[in-house]
């Protein structure tokens, strides 16, 4: 198993999740409804960590519940934890194995919180803490990148705020049927997405050479920047730094100068539409060299990797990640670097 | 004025704002406790956000209260907002005027929830959506880079925390009056973190020829590590890229080759326990031109920028960024950049 075989997984492995792990997270979302959270506090670090940043627009928007993200070193390192009335308590970790990502979740126990863990290893100390568990079903990841649990937890979390809908009662029959058929067109978007692969990998040749990058992403593909810019550092060495649409204009639009790469994540709603316009200007008045992952027709002469398959804005970053996966292996490989071993990294970091 | 000129005022004005909004902020954090929300959410953008985090770690760590940082396009361009059950609201805002940060405080309102703005400019949009307001009596900040207003920010903030403190009566009378203190000792520790500008020019001239950085800090100096980032993005067009000392082992690591600077603060304190190792280990090991702003003894041959009075390490933040500040100030003059209006950005950003 190579990184671009884990990679290639990935429609496989959102098949499995959704045809094991459905009637379990309806259940779990019974008791968290039950609970009635006022918020979410979800702990993660790395790749997991955007896929948090996912779950606080997915669930403040679809769910309205607001989103913390943790700062696990106030739980780990300081005498005092914070008080977390009215929180639902996440932890999300692919080896489940981060001491920091752990003494979240049992402050949250001995708080009397509900929490809920989302990891690759169902018998993991995260697991072993918490009250509920979703595994992400994915089989073993042996490359140090993550690829296909970063997706899987993607899926989870839209899984489960799918489920809480439900459970909740908030939305119509008919938009409970409608969650659940998108939900199940997941696994072809992804085998949709894998087909972009030679056009990824022509994009990554000229990206080779690049020192530096930026990424874009705004609402709920913010995540996905941040996991592209992840990718790229660790894989092939680039200092990509993604940010935001909007905290990009607040200052970072200074470091954009003729040939800079720009790569961005474009989605078709409101979030796409304030962004479009940010890269037209990136490119046309300040010359920057732009790629975009993106369904939208309206992106004018900027080079497009484009998902075949149409998700709704909500899921879409579940088959966005594919191509980017895809060009930062391949960034890597056209720089004759180690794709499955990065310098100086591990699978497991045991931060406190 | 020029930017310069904004840095070295920070003395005076933060004694001018210990001076004016003590009492005020006595009265506001009252009728906050008196609300007894269960977490804060704040909304902010660019440097504003970067005083979020700090109050993430101020308020969590001395107040327990978790903080959640707000995706404000979830409040401004979704239906649904969040439903804000349990929070006080806080925006922070410089100019009080970007759309989205408003609307998040307009929606709070909506829900009968506590606000509270943080501003440079008490009639500003934002102030008038907010309950109550803290001024940050910074004066006009010309230059498009934010430097005095941050300081002011970081203030606003403490001062904040001592006085829930003492409002909850959850610190005996000696931690209230040494809190107090150590608020008063803040403009004197500015002044002195100011004698360090010769040595920060120095380090600046060998920064003047790096393309990238890496930029490092831990609790409550990781919003100082993202704020020296910024500045150096925006007034010196390096590519810094900041990240917690916990989230770079997860990953980014892999960036470092010889001879790349990375910056770090090093705290006196259990975060500051934490990065010391790892930045020994990204010296030693990997070759990188390691430079600290710390007051630690135990940074071996590390160089250090070492602002020469004591705050607790609450408030150490406030004197800590003005090294970085005065560092990136310098790297844009050896560069020959201009510091007062650096291309393509603006003082105020309108984004929704």
């Amino acid at each position: 198993m190579s990184l671009l075989d884990e990679i290639r997984e990935q429609p496989q492995s959102a098949a499995r999740f959704l045809d094991r792990q459905l009637g379990q997270i309806a259940s779990i979302s019974a008791a968290i409804v039950e609970r009635d959270p006022s918020y979410v506090l979800i702990a993660a670090r790395g790749s997991s960590d955007h896929a948090a940043i996912y779950g606080q627009y997915v669930l403040g928007i679809r769910n309205r519940l607001p989103v913390a993200l943790a700062a696990p070193s106030t739980f780990s390192l300081f005498a005092a934890p914070p008080r977390l009335d009215g929180a639902l308590v996440v932890g999300i970790s692919q080896s489940g194995r981060s001491p920091d990502i752990v003494a979240v979740l049992d402050e949250a126990a001995r708080q009397g919180r509900p929490t809920l863990a989302i990891t690759n290893e169902p018998d993991s100390p995260l697991a072993v803490a918490a009250q509920h568990v979703i595994p992400l079903e994915a089989g073993p990841e042996l490359a140090v990148a993550a690829t296909k649990t970063y997706s899987a937890e993607l899926l989870a979390i839209a899984a489960l705020s799918a489920a809480m809908v439900a459970a909740a009662g908030t939305a119509g029959t008919s938009g409970i049927d409608d969650d659940a058929a998108q939900l199940h067109a997941v696994p072809d978007a992804i085998a949709g997405a894998l087909s972009l692969e030679s056009a990824a990998r022509d994009a990554a040749k000229r990206a080779a050479t690049a020192r530096a990058a930026v990424v874009l992403g705004r609402g709920y593909e913010y995540g996905t920047a941040r996991e592209w810019a992840l990718k790229v550092q660790e894989l092939a060495n680039v200092f990509a730094h993604s940010w935001s649409g909007a905290d990009f204009e607040h200052g970072p639009l200074a470091l954009v100068e003729p040939g800079l790469p720009v790569w961005a994540i474009v989605s078709e709603d409101a979030a796409g539409d304030a962004l479009a316009p940010l890269l037209a200007r990136v490119r046309q008045d300040l010359g920057a060299d732009v790629l975009a992952i993106s369904r939208r027709p309206d992106l004018g002469a900027i080079e497009v990797l484009r998902p075949p398959a149409a998700l709704a804005p909500w899921l879409q970053p579940i088959a966005s990640i594919i191509p980017a996966q895809l060009f930062a292996a391949h960034v890597a490989s056209a720089k004759g670097l180690d794709t499955e071993q990065p310098r100086t990294i591990s699978k497991v970091t045991l931060t406190r």
